[in-house]
């Protein structure tokens, strides 16, 4: 039998294949026995799966972020597709297979994106702020390596922290094409450094899968640990203090409302374009991730990250190629 | 004495110039006696002036919309230029001045501004949308040449409506070369439509200037009158109802939020994009119309359109230029 | 055995008759195997019903609107009623069933009371809303024969819809006895068009059963439609345009409130009452659908359309008739 | 020169008459001098009016519910009737002025509104609630008599309490003729005591003006001070507990919403219904007060009482009588 | 076999042992058998516990409040404890258990905190005040020694009303020796009274659990029902309106939000202070009931009546005491 | 003439003494003259006064914080005493005034409630704390010897900052005796911290007089830099992360609701119990403050920093002295 990535499936039949255990629970179920509900994935895909009559301890034989062959049943719950596990073992040696082809990741290299980001830097003629925004890059370079942006919202994967930072720059830079009074410098460094404290507000393994936000993110936040780190390096680099307290608005700013984080809102342009930047990314991030699994015509099931919203795949016209112009 | 712009002015002294009457209301004062209290304008700025011991008749005389000849003592009130008016008469037509000289308008003409917008819609691929928001567009265009695109927000100024659209087309475009999915013709179309109801929400002269919103306007306001003017448009057409369907939601759902006119929320990322461009260039445009009243390190008083922040101005660095890169 | 009506069943033993089933879903359990849960209603209430071990295909077999032979055990679940369902079937022609019998209906047959709306629009002063309303009430006839007012909420039932309409008419006529000055010919158009469009934001079968919503009603919802449909018939009927205009704003303004989707409130006295006939009706209805289930001195679980409120049913007086005067 | 009523003065000119000082305020201008601001009004309305250098002692002379002879300037100011009064004093016993003659009353007399009320309690068949209502209504009879229902608000005349609570019964009995479970028996109980307390809420003199709230109204309230008065009445009664308990639960949650002093929302029928009638009766009254002082196919200005709406009176049609049927 | 409590419990193996039954509900499982939930309590802590396949008559035979012995199979199930009861009985006369020795109560016994109250009561320099909460406190005196608190929120433990009073009249007198000018009679009167009417709200037995609310608590609530006893108990000892008023205001205004059942906020100071004892106590009970089940350096899940937050248990620094000084 | 104190100034009459000008402001009256509007104030009170006819450069010669020898004339303005200046001269070297004599102040000396707090930090027993603490009061002493804790809410005086911590950590560690799980070094070195950087938020002279808020408070506010300052210390004193991050996440939720600058709640009692005792101080404050101004069985206007209540003074019983026990 041959193995299938996930998105190779059909709706119903035996499957079989490797795939990367994302999250696993097991739980009792009303009648007193076990049951695993887990959710596996490759490059290609999420998939839920079910162990019924399970062993307790399976949640800690097959944790998060380890590597598993797999055999089950196909079959479709509520229109999302599910396979009840038959078999499932870890890879061993003699499986030859290598972790990196698995797991979902940023759709470029980390090496191509540090790179372009690394560009921006290049590009700023503030010497200060470039100095101190590529301070903390730095810092968390290899973090950035394999952190994901979120726990389970947009840009979840592998390296997705440095791909969502790497579009907003690229949208950045074409939209202060058009606004030329904004200040490309501050942008940039505002872009570069808004989610850095995510790789301390998160425990993530090399995977990109998140286990649980730290101690410090639960107390504080990525927004409060983000203007710390750059309060300490803008004084251990002597950046002068208006650039300094410029870039610690934008990080206090860019959830723009008080239940979302932010106490203040923007008060300086660059802080209110960042904020627009991360909202679009996010979104169309959301949006056409939801919408890949949909079919044209119809609805999906309510969205969470997007307020509970039901989005819609419009009916593409024969013929017709959507981005020529 | 030499005629000023309003740029020109100092802040104390004798003023005089050709100015028109944005705004004229006569109060009565406490102890009585009635005032006027009046908002000037020209092609660079706008300035507060009063007229004391006024009549009551004047608010009829010098009705918005005119042009004014003004002489009058300068002063600073609260931070803020004001104009003591001593002289004013009405323009004749040996003073040889022409109105349009005077109107602070888009910064680009109609004719270019029209040309670009509709070489977006040339672009489209896609035959039935283009004629549809071709259509809309045609039948709007003489009122496009002054509309403004609010009464007292951004973009109140002449040609403002056009202009807003204008630099959203541009900006989406930008935003679509890195979000590739977007179906761009669905985003200009959205663009170009999404506030043309305006020009019946709102009634203005031929300066650009806002009297007041329209009994259509009141009871129904721009979105719902922009929605219906669509749906006549598609059965007059015969446009593809998919098609007619996704541009009255966008439209529908382009203030967001239920509080701010949008029963729906986006359900399509050619609708959600549209709100982030329409926010992202009104809130440009108060930012840097703010900004440019403002000292550097200075705070301005409170903005109501920026849900009454204070905004800031950064010292600039010395030698530096912003925008190079 | 004796087929028995939803209304005589009693809380315990075999139970078997003709239902009509209003909605099925089958489920998998925490242990792996199916059931299926059945709404199944006739006129005279509704029941829950399960099968346990069910097969999966059965959602296909008995679809929503499908009358069936059922028999089973009653059983109390929470006080509540239930039936374990043993055996079921579709009936058959030789049953001799005539599926009117089983539908739970609005309680005045359609063409009476089809016939006393059209009295009110006969009575009608003004011709242009005669004409206008007549018109729009004419193309939804069909529907109203059968559509209910809802999906799950107020008047759920067959012809629901038209009957809501009606009894809002009798409570408009009241009031407007007791305020003079309410103009009735705007008031009765008002309430006659202002859920008309429920017909296409719903996909119902002749049963008076709602699958689900159109897509239409999803993107747009029935107050945008209902008002495109106002102002194309005004159009076509050449209607006087400030007719066309209060009736558009009267059902934009209907749900009085932004988050439940009138981004206007009323502005005309007309449109203030109709929010309140539409209110009172849905709640009396709401409220005495479920005190009619429920014990004397007893309160009703929480129920959801009365914003999760527990209602109370009062002790009453021994020999006193509550309605006499 | 002749006396005129209020509704009869034009827009300029010298007015003169009688009429009661509804408010009255000395404040001190700009210029250090001081002006008096005045409400008058008589049986056809009201009217704003100014005393330019004014002594601060005025406020003391003219007090609120005096009766006046005035003459003065009239001029229109933002579209408002204003009179500028050059002479004013007190009535003396040889004006040969009747008071009563002078105030804005209920449409109806007391006598004949007290009766019609009185016939909706003969009517009930409750004995206990019939003597609870009766026993209460009984107590404030001689307030009810000149109360007004409001400070500011709807109804705020004289015998506006009881005209207030009159029509709320009259709707009731036509609703309740719709709604033949509603106990009318409680509702009408509901209605006749829900506002009563406001007797001890506010202090108002014969004529119906509020000087200000108690100190009992600040601290309790109308409601919570109306719930101890039926607990009182029903143990002086012995009224049986539910009956007592379900009127205090009709008054307690007859403003529906926690923010308007309502700790519960109504969990019976009839405290539903309760709502409806006072806010129907409010409103309508609210509308047609305003609408009276409009112009066809004009907006009125914000209205504090109807959430800061504008309303618009709609263009009545040639030789159309609005209410015939 | 030794019986342990429930302290003593470990994480496996058998456990037996006797227990009240807080709480029993049979419920259906999803393949159609019943299984009963229980909460197990004694002096120690509490206890989930299962009964799989349990009769549906289970529910009535170990109602809550019942005394059981129980013998079962300890487990965790996600970080909980949790007992597989395998037999259960009521207790004997045989056993010599004495119910007392099982309850969860306040820390301290009834008379000593009530002969504190006493204390307190006695202090008063205001007869009037003194002689009104001494006779609403005697009146609720045997209620006292068992009522809690609340159902399931803060001092939901038997004796937990009394105990909660206590420890806010120790608090209070603290903080009134640092703000000087507070009326220590009114606060001392307001903390003895604010919550006495739970004991009509809310059915408890004299084991302190609570089945249910009353018809009374639903439709009124503790505050509405604490005004009316102090407006009959001034009554009745002829207190002065003043006192009174006042006690009733604390009494409206002590959950400060109106969506917390409170229509009016504080106005004197003694009613502010009143809030802020009645939450501090709330708080401080939760917090350290909660952490007092938590690890250190480890977070609860998330807690209901603490808004939902999770909660962070501290690392004890080794050789410290925390609350020397 | 005699100079008075404002606590001995009558209500009408000539008046004259030595105040300090809290702040002044020139404005342009309706008429076209100038006025200006003071406040001033010495330690027993403050006074609202006017210069009519006024220069507009008045405002720089006696700026605020400026000692000022005054004469005018007394008045009553809406039952707020008014000064109408007649003469107004700054205080010169002869007058032999003390300006230390003229400021409203805490009203215990600053070394006496700094060598409290010292001792308070003394106590403790965590070394590590004890030294952040210490740390950071002490390079913030000498702005404590005069910074009030607010611009105009409450504790806007002379040394108001550092009197309301002392307050603070006085009812704290009564508390703290009633509740013993408390960690008391932890909670007064909450209280100590909790608003040192309102000393960089805002900009105050040496009489405790603030004029605005700086750069820095605006753009980021006292909790994000009061962090910082304490990552800062820490990092420099090496005290252990679990200590600083306490000590941050108390600061952080300090002010408890996201919209008054608390991105997150407090998750450890010390944290929840510093908000509690911060809003009691700040409260107690604001009621004392305004009842020493209002007559008894009279409420005050509507006060701002209290939500905008009204707030009530009592009767004071005869013979009663309220706070003996």
């Amino acid at each position: 039998m041959k193995d299938q990535n996930i998105s190779e499936l059909g709706t119903s039949g035996t499957a079989q294949g490797f795939y990367i255990v994302k999250s696993i629970e097991v739980r009792k179920s009303k009648n007193g026995s076990y049951f695993a509900n887990l959710t596996l994935s490759d490059k290609t895909g999420e998939l839920n799966a079910k162990i019924w009559d399970a062993e307790e301890k399976l949640q800690n034989v097959f944790e998060p972020g380890s590597l598993v062959k797999v055999r089950g049943e196909l079959s479709l719950w509520k229109s999302n597709l599910q396979l009840t596990i038959k078999k499932i073992r870890k890879t061993e040696a003699e499986d030859g297979i290598d972790m990196e082809d698995f797991v979902q990741s940023a759709p470029e290299s980390f090496e191509s994106m540090y790179g372009e980001v690394i560009s921006y830097l290049e590009g700023m003629v503030d010497q200060d702020i470039k100095r101190l925004a590529g301070y903390l890059l730095e810092k968390a370079k290899d973090k950035l390596s394999y952190y994901p942006a979120a726990k389970s919202n947009h840009h979840a994967i592998r390296c997705g922290l440095l791909y969502h930072t790497l579009t907003m720059l690229r949208v950045g830079e074409k939209i202060a094409s058009v606004y030329e009074k904004i200040d490309r410098d501050l942008l940039y460094a505002g872009v570069i450094v808004h989610d850095l404290a995510k790789t301390v507000e998160m425990e993530s393994n090399e995977m990109g899968i998140v286990s649980d936000y730290t101690r410090e993110g639960k107390l504080l936040g990525h927004i409060i640990q983000g203007i710390t780190d750059i309060e300490k390096a803008g004084e251990f680099l002597d950046t002068p203090k208006e650039t300094v307290l410029l870039l610690k608005h934008m990080i206090l700013s860019h959830h723009y409302e008080p239940e979302f984080g932010s106490p203040r809102k923007p008060m300086i342009p660059e802080a209110e374009l960042l904020h627009y930047l991360d909202m679009i990314d996010a979104r169309m991030y959301d949006f056409f991730n939801n919408l890949d699994k949909t079919e044209e015509g119809e609805f999906t099931e309510r969205v969470w990250t997007l307020d509970n919203r039901q989005i819609y795949k419009r009916v593409a016209k024969k013929g017709r190629k959507n981005n020529e112009k």
